[in-house]
């Protein structure tokens, strides 16, 4: 590949990145201000940005400059192009292997089906009415069927799908991770229920009903802010806003934003959806200046997000020194919530575990069972062992199997997490993966800045967010998550380090 | 012109109205929420959704069906095609003209620059540094008068740019217009200073200074919203948000958004720059189903928009009815300052006739003075016969001359306004022609309607809505304002009707 091939590739490459911030924007601008009835039009215009993006990726000039489809899989060649080239021309390829391989009226086709069944499965929430949904759904998991036939797999088209959202993980290895991980939770969950919570209070002792009750929307919001702006939160290139469900979107490198919703009822959903999102968020604002510009400026992965919302949210914000941080701040604001209370009860109360219908709201333990419900299930689905229209059945049994528990509703149970909607199969893994690798990550950070939960009790977030920036962030997706999670921990992914983190927490 | 190249037109015009409204998204955005380092990354967005329009635009496949370029100009082309066809291909004929006359290394520098340009002139503002501004402003000047050149005029190049907001409005005939009317309203100026203002109280002895103190902008908001209700604004298409610059802009056919500022020490600030939008809105919300997703569904002219703003603001907001009408909402709202006031006084204030510094809270007479000293500068400046450095100083000096004041700070002066920064230039004599016709139209309407005032006072505005959508709004773009004048009025544009109604108001 010659020097005008490259320069040719960063153009397209730069147009196909502007064009996906304006997708996001309009995105973002759909799930937070826009009127409802403009949800049709909104899924036409993302359509056509969706076909402009697949037609600058698969277009004459990339077909020809990558007519030898096989050479650039591997970093290793061309050894006379610099470095940060070669891992530029392997992402780029990547994207046009992919996109070459989907004709542009399915894209298209996928674009607005995702609008249109997002606004459904909001809708169908909202009324708990799964029937509502159905019909779009089905559509749904048949056009990401038709894009797994067209990427091709070996073995389950849940492979073509997962690979899309956490490069080079395949079914069988996380199929041994995740039932490894599933007897291990449920036999430290039965000791947890039944030999008490961390410091050994029995679960049922735990007091947590001070963070239940009547919590005003706007101090929650001036608390949230403020603890954005401990994280390192910058507010001149990023902002916070509220929707149906809290996500994290990137419409240009300076422009992060993410959202949070507030539940008046109960204190630790808002707080703990904004140090999330934030993890998020600190990640896409920490990518090197080099990258800006190019595709290379994002995540690398989901699994590798997901590690740097987990660790913030629970490593971080679920820790003592968090806790005895914060405990002030919350007494502020909530002088009678707090009144006879301690840092040590907020401590306790926030990392309660025990079983419950609702993922985001789940703690630390049990979080991991419901990644697992959801991943089986979209593996049936995509393989043909399980219909849309027995999906809820199946979600139910899946949670009195696994959590003990029945959905009263199908609001609060099938039709829980907007992802499926969205096309998002083969996403859901990822958040059991980020928990893995932030344990990995913790392990190897501590070596060399000391104790976390002692940085963060001192208020020392800086010092966490240099090592992540320097360490992970800063690369963007230069590296697949292997390549990271080796050049990090100098190791691969084990998923014992999570386990220990979890055992040294609970037990 | 057969069906299959108007088929292909229309799937272009289509593709190009949803990357415009894609653009609209992003400037929306820019102005109100935006986190204020992204503004370079932005300008980026919108330079490449400008290239790509262009592009569309100025296709092959349109350049092949155009290539006859006289042919479309005349509406009486091609008798065997449906009137609405004519109407569409002529629009679409009239942009590819345009757009194919300009590079498309120029249409990316505009857009960039009107990014940047229009950053600039809101930072110079707020810190009064006209000098800042002064750099940009030559670039954009500089870029207007390239474009002015690439499109070619008779006369002046400002023609070439007047055309751009107000098809087939030329320079000789404003100039006549507008001398016209400076002379008129000059001497009902001098009248009313000298006699006193409506209802013959002098204009120091109208008493205003009760919407002058401290209004809650919440409370504001809620009275803005309740009139927003009254005049038909739908809030399912429709939304409204604040920014620097009160705006409207359409996302889709059923997206469009207005903004508004609230100032705390002036109410009508806030309320007449809603009712002001709203009514730019209203025509936007009122396009005939069948336009939907071509360029037709938009105003014909920027004159035409603003006739619609204006009666809003000025005939109905501004006239005895709505006095009546909105008084109980106000003292509600804020008893205090309508203690011991009358609706009637709430009408004298707000009718107030007094030269001041700020167009937008100018009263009806003395606007116009304003609009013909921005028109007589940024024609000199594009007739290279006023530089940019000396703009600050006319601009002072026309002030001095027409109004007799002399502005305090470049902020209250010649940078008061965001115009220029977007590169708007011709833009500004189409608000004094808004006036004009807003007047012939009512004058019409008032026939069939009875009078405006009265329907307001009785909260009928559905008659009056009804009224502009069935002769006005559903024709969308079909026709040029020429043609819907005298399609509506039965005559073509005369302002005597708009010196007849403020005479009546105002002597």
């Amino acid at each position: 590949m010659n020097k005008k091939d490259i320069s040719l590739l960063k153009n397209i490459d730069n147009e196909i990145l502007l064009l996906s911030h304006t997708a996001a924007i309009l995105g973002w601008d759909q799930e937070t201000y826009m009127p409802q009835n403009s949800v049709e039009e909104r899924s036409s215009q993302l359509a056509l940005l969706s076909a402009l993006i697949h037609e600058k990726l698969t277009s004459e000039i990339t077909a020809s400059i990558f007519k030898d489809i096989k050479k650039y899989e591997d970093i290793s060649f061309e050894k006379d192009i610099s470095e940060n080239d070669r891992y530029f021309i392997r992402k780029i390829f990547n994207a046009y292997k992919k996109q070459s391989l989907l004709p542009v009226s399915l894209v298209k086709e996928i674009s607005k089906q995702t609008s249109i069944s997002q606004h459904t499965w909001a809708k169908a929430k909202e009324d708990n009415n799964y029937k509502l949904f159905k019909p779009e759904l089905e559509k749904m998991i048949s056009l990401q069927k038709q894009k797994a036939e067209c990427y091709g797999y070996t073995g389950t088209p849940y492979n073509a799908l997962l690979d899309e959202y956490e490069k080079g993980a395949i079914v069988s290895q996380i199929d041994k991770i995740f039932h490894d991980i599933e007897l291990r939770i449920k036999n430290l969950l039965d000791k947890i229920l039944v030999n008490g919570n961390a410091n050994g209070n029995k679960t049922g002792d735990i007091e947590d009903s001070f963070l239940y009750g009547k919590f005003d929307v706007k101090k929650q919001d001036a608390v949230g802010r403020k603890v954005l702006e401990w994280l390192g939160f910058d507010f001149n290139s990023a902002r916070m806003d509220t929707s149906a469900h809290p996500f994290t979107t990137t419409l240009g490198f300076s422009d992060v934003r993410i959202t949070t919703h507030y539940k008046e009822n109960y204190f630790p959903a808002g707080l703990y959806s904004i140090i999330h999102e934030c993890g998020h968020a600190l990640y896409e604002m920490g990518f090197s200046k080099e990258l800006k510009g190019t595709s290379l400026a994002e995540g690398t992965s989901l699994g590798i997000h997901e590690s740097q919302s987990r660790f913030w949210e629970n490593m971080v914000g679920r820790g003592k020194g968090f806790a005895k941080l914060f405990w002030p701040v919350f007494c502020n604001y909530f002088p009678e919530a707090g009144k006879n209370r301690t840092h040590e009860d907020f401590f306790m109360a926030v990392n309660k575990v025990k079983p419950s219908l609702v993922r985001i709201n789940a703690d630390e333990v049990t979080y991991n069972l419901h990644i697992i419900i959801r991943y089986r299930l979209e593996k049936m689905l995509v393989e043909d062992k399980l219909s849309v229209v027995d999906l809820p059945a199946a979600w139910n049994n899946l949670y009195k199997e696994l959590l003990d528990l029945t959905p009263d509703s199908d609001s609060t149970g099938v039709l829980q997490d907007i992802h499926w909607s969205t096309g998002a199969i083969g996403y859901f893994p990822t958040y059991l993966l980020g928990n893995l690798y932030a344990a990995q990550f913790v392990a190897t950070m501590e070596k060399e800045t000391g104790n976390v939960d002692d940085l963060v009790e001192a208020g020392n977030f800086k010092i966490i967010l240099d090592w992540l920036r320097n360490n992970i962030h800063k690369y963007g997706a230069l590296y697949t998550p292997d390549e990271l999670v080796q050049k990090v921990t100098e190791q691969p992914l084990d998923p014992s380090y999570f386990l220990v983190y979890l055992d040294k927490k609970y037990r």
